[in-house]
């Protein structure tokens, strides 16, 4: 691990800081729980016999994405070009952009490509093609592209059987561009039993290796077969014809993947820190710093059978409290409440906590970066702080 | 204004930038509109007879604050101590902190009090207020605390007949800390018609008054009374024995303000830049690239009678384009939808479009700054940059 930054206004030099220390709200990432959340997904790959090419947009931290590998780059996706350029900076030299490119964000890939990294593109339509076969003419470099197919109705791609794949692979191989296809469940993350995720897994498997059959029946080559999900890279059983996992909030895991049963609560590896300011007995209220501004606006859970509010709260060793959930947040206040007649804990002014969030991607990027600590080292008040990482921003 | 700085990813050097240059998302200020909503509620608070002290917790932004007077620092309040130690550098000296007061935040209250800044804190409990009387007293330095109350059961404060307020007012008082009352009227945000929003402000002042009024007859010297959000600021009537009115979402305003009738649609100021990379006719979608990331995930007007999704669309000029809705929002993804039977616009991929938010406060937080643009300059197609505003980041 790194030799720990000075966190932000953290105590004089000389004294250890802990999570009692920091200004709140700030967030924790628990190294071991991440490097078991990391292992576990490996270990599965390595079991369904598929390279896996995790996606940084939860985490954005070069740090986080060090324990990926024991510190060795891997192969990564990104959601924004910002990651990709931090990332190729970082020494990481195969890097897919999973959000379909807009022509006008050509350059800024070219110029990654003529650094020696392997950046590949995602397109839907023959106009992207087009563009990505120009520039990459234009540029006398061979712009490596996927055409993105789509699984279930979630989001953006082609279907395996729409006309324009065959149109589209022509273009793109053309040009020297054509990698292969790319797809992902975003429906499985409402697949609420394993049942469900198993059949969301062999969907997506079945539909990429679909696509990918079709643009080779057509005489178009295609190298790389993309598929994942946290929770389809968790149920899948047979990825035969599949050359790529991803998945990218595992890293972390939050409330709406422990709401659907894709990982424990003692999975969760992000929390929030935030300090008592305040107390309403006759509303059963306890106010803290932390509101959406440190959480987000995420309530990934409410669509959930167990709706969690804001989060759920544990004391600083991470120990949740029972019943107690942040049911509200304005921008830098946070409501607790006690749940199903929980008795609402005597929690003075000044008093720390932890937030768990609904959405690791969404919570992670309301801060700069983690407050570092290694939950397998107990304690009966503050984890000490190991390091603080930085988050890449912006796009 | 400022002398433009470079906008991320501008074109090169010589040519001049519009918002048809950077790469997207990005987030736009109307200059223009923003000094028009400025100027209303500024010309209010002179008929009202009383002060404003702008909230921003907005903007976030000292470009921004210049346009409150004309580039003089004007009196201010911040929800973060990172938003005072900025202005406070930026030359603003009369501060107040509106997040009531954890202990362990006082070091750098103390900090800005010996830098000549007049920061005052909030609280609304003898624990809090035995703190700061005592942080007080150590440093030997009357740190100004204001007593919070509560008008309408929106999150924090004392009621104005709670036993702890003259005991809170003694602590203070003692210790040279007492300065006044504040109470914010949250639920005017729900308040759907002008007379509710009368009354909202009726009670707002009367509640605070009121409260100044019990600590006067107990002996206790009230300098300060301040009320305010930006909906009661906007209707209230008589401010008699108010000291200043506080609010600031109006700088920006959004669908939110507009859904409860404060502001018109034309008055929205914030907006975010966004480029069509995709269409799903069969689905009724087009795709772009600016999904939670670049709106947030506020959902405000989910419970307004008109749900304006995660917001409306304007094409690069400000002009709307009728019934197309931003209906849903993966990381980087959005996804347009026209609503009642709506056509939906022929906008190939590479469009650029501008999405009003629901919350400026909170879609502000997901960008590092402002392109700002003069909306007032007519134009057919792109506006031109004028410059690049930074806001403030972290606590």
């Amino acid at each position: 691990m790194n030799i720990p930054n000075i966190p932000a206004h953290a105590p004089s030099p000389g004294t250890a800081p802990t999570l009692a220390d920091p200004d709140t709200p700030f967030a924790v990432v628990d190294v071991q729980r991440t490097l078991r959340n990391i292992e576990r997904l490996s270990a599965r790959a390595d079991r369904l016999g598929v390279a896996l090419r995790p996606h940084v947009k939860t985490a954005k931290s070069l740090d986080v994405a060090r324990l990926l590998q024991d510190g060795t780059p891997c192969p990564v996706t990104v959601s924004t070009l910002a990651e990709a350029e931090t990332f190729a900076e970082g020494g990481y030299t195969d890097i897919t952009y999973a959000v379909g490119i807009a022509p006008h964000k050509l350059p800024r890939v070219l110029a990654l490509l003529r650094r020696g990294v392997t950046l590949r593109v995602l397109l839907d339509s023959t106009e992207q093609a087009a563009s990505v076969a120009d520039a990459s003419r234009r540029a006398g470099l061979p712009l490596p592209a996927q055409i993105e197919i789509d699984c279930d109705g979630h989001r953006g791609g082609l279907r395996p059987d729409a006309p324009a794949l065959t149109e589209i692979g022509r273009i793109l191989h053309d040009a020297g561009c054509l990698d292969g296809v790319l797809t992902h469940a975003g429906e499985s993350y409402f697949a609420h039993t394993a049942e469900d995720r198993r059949l969301a897994a062999r969907n997506e498997r079945d539909t990429a290796v679909a696509a990918a059959e079709r643009l080779r029946a057509a005489g178009l080559p295609v190298a790389t077969v993309s598929v994942g999900s946290t929770p389809t890279a968790h149920a899948a059983e047979d990825l035969t014809g599949v050359t790529e996992l991803r998945a990218g909030n595992y890293v972390f895991f939050d409330l709406v993947m422990a709401g659907i049963g894709v990982c424990h609560l003692q999975d969760l590896a992000l929390s929030v820190v935030v300090t008592v300011i305040g107390h309403r007995p006759e509303h059963g209220w306890i106010i803290t710093d932390g509101g959406w501004m440190a959480m987000s606006r995420d309530r990934g859970t409410a669509v959930q059978a167990q709706d969690q509010g804001y989060g759920l709260v544990t004391d600083l060793a991470g120990d949740l409290l029972p019943g107690l959930v942040m049911t509200a947040a304005s921008q830098e206040h946070g409501t607790l409440t006690a749940r199903d007649g929980a008795h609402l804990p005597d929690l003075p002014v000044g008093t720390r906590l932890r937030i768990l969030p609904n959405h690791a991607c969404a919570t992670a990027a309301q801060h700069r970066g983690y407050h570092v600590i290694d939950g397998t080292r107990s304690t009966d008040t503050a984890p000490a702080v190991q390091a603080f990482w930085e988050r890449v921003t912006g796009w």
